[in-house]
């Protein structure tokens, strides 16, 4: 045994997938992309098997006090199913794995299979497998998706090119205020619990951070306008965090502009005047808000133009690793990447 | 909200399992086998992808206090592969899933991936993905496994036929045994700190426990012989539990005989000796061998009979759900599934 002790928290959650992706090589002919994309990537015959994996834990992932529990099962499929949509692939199968205490009971169960079923239906994934066991304490969700594309339809994150313009599903930064309106609620039940809180003003914040939708609307758009993104990712952690994963990965920097980023009217509201915070901060930082970022040769602009819920945000320059934002007043200052640590 | 509380033990694992796979209909093409076999059956064009998922949750599969965290990533490959053999399949890529928390050092998480990698090297499997996160408390390791298997050559568990032999390959019992051993040990230990376990002598039975592996041999050699069994399972809850999967599945009954079972002699004389217990309950019902139980029709008992860790250990037939046992001393005794359960 080693007598060195080093903390998981210093290398954070992306040190640490670096660390252990940097030891691993491929052996198998099928294994086409390993590690370091939205999904794995294998070969299929006529088209790439899509493989990706996500846990979800309690007490860091959720709250089962203000999360109801179908919604929870929803949300773990549609995280999933996200990762495939960012491969611009379809979802087909997933298996789900439970660990979980006695505190839950078998209703418990039937409504997180409730939620899980339902989002099958929605994206037409098929359950096909899993695993159920108990747990010392908590429940942990773990679901791999399995989804297919066609060789030449895949995406990947390495594929922006200078000039290429940058677009965005969607509006950023709800998902985030959602949870920042559940934890105050939260606390003044806490200290009244004969209080109802009153959600109904903020449904729409609090559903992006409960009811998350994967886009696979957008990955049908893309191909019904004959377009394919020279590189995507899914918007998990948050705008930045996401724009450097592109940066890093195809080896570019970006450039994008705050006035351009898509913020919905209630979420700027309710950060700036409710919670006294940038929302361009949410946007950028907030995370899971599970829209679709993605770049686009500047010729496949004019097939996407009238699209209501794509949207352009900048464009793609060749300093590697040179990632602006201009502000509204015209100023450029450095992006920061935030992401998440749960390992903090 | 209900007002009912049903208890997840009550209906125990396979209960729940039952459950939960009822309310499920498969609607893409692609999804040729759903929940019910060793692992999922997807169409992948020429061969079949075969999709299995374990999960291990500290305190409830391993114990820390005895398990080398370098073994558990080893033995938790092998689960996973093993239930790709299981249906006469060849694994190629892993997913892993850590949930942990902030107890585990970077150490230790290098520790459990050098066990996955050379389990990885072992089985010539490609670790392509995964997710890494915090936990409130403890280890939890899910994994996804994703195999191949040319089309004629898939195995069910619903195949065996009347007449059918019964196989199982290796021998039983000892991963149980090395259980008891090292549950022991910690007994003595925790009264008595400052003395050594002596595991020597059990050396077998503690591997066997610690260092499950899967039978991906018998497969290559189940080919080599020219042989397809007609019906197939991993004993992972022990040979008991598992002639009652085939059983149903196959709709066939079986007929075993207790002096056929394979049991090793470190196994029969710990069990007999020192821990009192019948050898053959621990072959029947201790579960963790990671052994192959298979069923071949007649015709082919030729091309294995010079194997040297293929048994025959009884016949199937027509009358289902009918499991009998013949003792050594020749009487009939019905077979119990004892399985685990967890949830107890």
């Amino acid at each position: 045994m080693s007598e060195t002790r080093s903390e998981i928290s210093q290398l954070g959650e992306f040190g640490l997938i670096d660390r252990i992706s940097k030891k691993i090589n491929l052996q198998n002919p099928s294994s086409i992309k390993g590690i370091g994309d939205d999904a794995a990537v294998l070969d299929g015959g006529e088209d790439y098997t899509l493989i990706s994996t996500d846990l979800l834990a309690e007490g860091i992932h959720f709250d089962l006090s203000y999360t109801p529990i179908q919604h929870l099962g929803y949300k773990a499929v549609s995280v999933n199913v996200s990762d495939i949509a960012a491969m611009n692939g379809k979802a087909e199968q997933i298996v789900v794995s439970l660990a979980l205490s006695n505190r839950f009971s078998v209703e418990a169960v039937d409504a997180l299979y409730d939620g899980i079923r339902a989002a099958c239906e929605h994206y037409k994934v098929d359950l096909v497998g899993g695993d159920t066991t108990s747990s010392r304490s908590g429940l942990v969700i773990s679901i791999t998706v399995i989804g297919k594309v066609r060789k030449e339809r895949i995406v990947y994150r390495s594929g922006a090119k200078p000039n290429d313009i940058i677009c965005v599903t969607g509006d950023l930064g709800a998902a985030y205020l959602g949870l920042q309106i559940l934890e105050r609620e939260k606390e003044v039940f806490k200290s009244n619990p004969g209080m109802q809180p009153s959600l109904d003003k903020y449904e729409y914040l609090v559903g992006r951070q409960l009811k998350s939708i994967a886009r696979t609307d957008i990955i049908f758009d893309l191909e019904e306008a004959g377009v394919r993104p020279t590189s995507m990712i899914d918007i998990s952690d948050g705008l930045a965090s996401e724009l450097f994963h592109i940066g890093k990965n195809s080896n570019v920097g970006v450039r994008i502009y705050e006035d351009k980023i898509p913020v919905d009217e209630l979420t700027y509201n309710t950060a700036a005047l409710e919670f006294k915070i940038d929302p361009v901060t949410c946007a950028l930082n907030g995370g899971e808000d599970y829209e679709l970022l993605f770049t686009i040769p500047q010729t496949d602009l004019e097939k996407l133009k009238n699209h209501p819920d794509i949207h352009t945000i900048g464009y793609v320059h060749d300093k590697a690793n040179e990632h602006t934002l201009i502000t509204k007043q015209g100023n450029a200052v450095a992006l920061k990447a935030q992401g998440w640590n749960h390992f903090g």
